[in-house]
């Protein structure tokens, strides 16, 4: 096996080590985060951080790094308390990917990339129309990461949308069918396919699958 | 499409509930974690919530949910300091949604579940032998997430090891040629094929794929 010390790492050319530790811990979610200003102009990039917080309530997080951060959101969601999370399908990988560009601070990626915007329900921020599952999101706190000074941001979940026939009937979102990119490294954009969903297990016992009949 | 509002989400069923905000956030990380107590006792347990802090220094996260914790793992690596974190390829979910039952705390998970154990460059912590990717890692610092009362720990990676033909010369680890699993909620493991890698995207320009030609 090839194998690197934290020292060979630290040795490593820049953009060589970004590739190699975003790939290395597995797959990444694959969101786009999308907000508006006070001033009405809105924004919308590619995230691969936003992670699960917890269920009850309802809380997700994403990680801001103050060099890759794109400038807009994060200042967005500080002046207003909204974002959206929105999944990347497999249909708008190009797009998604295209929301990176560092486009001059007056300009919406919306405007840009073709992803539409859509507002729902009276909410703030926009949502990504041609997502198929979208969550409204409102900020609840942040941590600053010592070691590299980077930033957890903490939100709470007060909209989620789907398209229905994804749900299994207790509670499940079954991705694949909703066409969800899993993200590799930064630049990556993989298309995953369910090989199994098991039941809770138990010491001593057989896993038991959803969907295999014994 | 199907529509929530925190306070629909808030009265859901407790399990339905953890279903459905455990798979809306998208595709997660698939890896074992593995650990030795002071008194030689190894412990490996699935974690969906390893991600990525930042690449200089090499650092990962992941959090701990009290509820749901498997009782040893951070009660070792609190104690040793070390812990690794280990892909689960295609090949083993069975075995790694096994370690998620509740065994007795004498009992090894590497015993019950066909999982190896391996000791690599005298690291206190065991690998697990069949994966293809794996680090070793070091504890840095926890933080408490107060919104939920979970913890963020962050660790530092001092060795990584990887199958050399998963790398591109940039760096970046393909991991489908790994067989690496991403996780659909708590329960659904599903494996991912690359679909296409971008270059940088710039304003205006079209974005390049690094595979196909123009």
């Amino acid at each position: 096996m090839k194998h690197y010390t934290n020292s060979d790492i630290k040795n490593l050319d820049k953009l060589f080590r970004l590739n190699l530790i975003n790939s290395c811990t597995g797959y990444k979610s694959a969101n786009l985060l999308a907000t508006k200003s006070k001033s009405d102009q809105t924004n919308v990039a590619v995230f691969n951080s936003v992670h699960h917080i917890g269920s009850n309530p309802a809380m997700l997080g994403f990680i801001l790094r103050p060099t890759t951060v794109p400038r807009n959101t994060f200042k967005n969601i500080k002046e207003t308390g909204f974002f959206t999370v929105n999944h990347i399908h497999e249909t708008m990988i190009e797009q998604a990917h295209q929301t990176a560009a560092k486009y001059e601070n007056d300009i919406s990626e919306f405007n840009q990339t073709g992803l539409e915007e859509e507002y729902l329900d009276d909410f703030f921020a926009p949502y990504v129309k041609q997502s198929s599952v979208k969550m409204g999101c409102r900020y609840l706190n942040e941590y600053h990461i010592l070691e590299n000074d980077t930033i957890l941001v903490v939100a709470a979940i007060e909209h989620l949308y789907f398209e229905e026939g994804i749900q299994a009937p207790d509670g499940w979102l079954r991705l694949d069918d909703a066409g969800t990119i899993a993200i590799n490294g930064l630049d990556g954009y993989a298309l995953p396919v369910l090989l199994d969903r098991f039941h809770y297990a138990r010491p001593g016992k057989e896993i038991k699958s959803f969907f295999k009949k014994e």
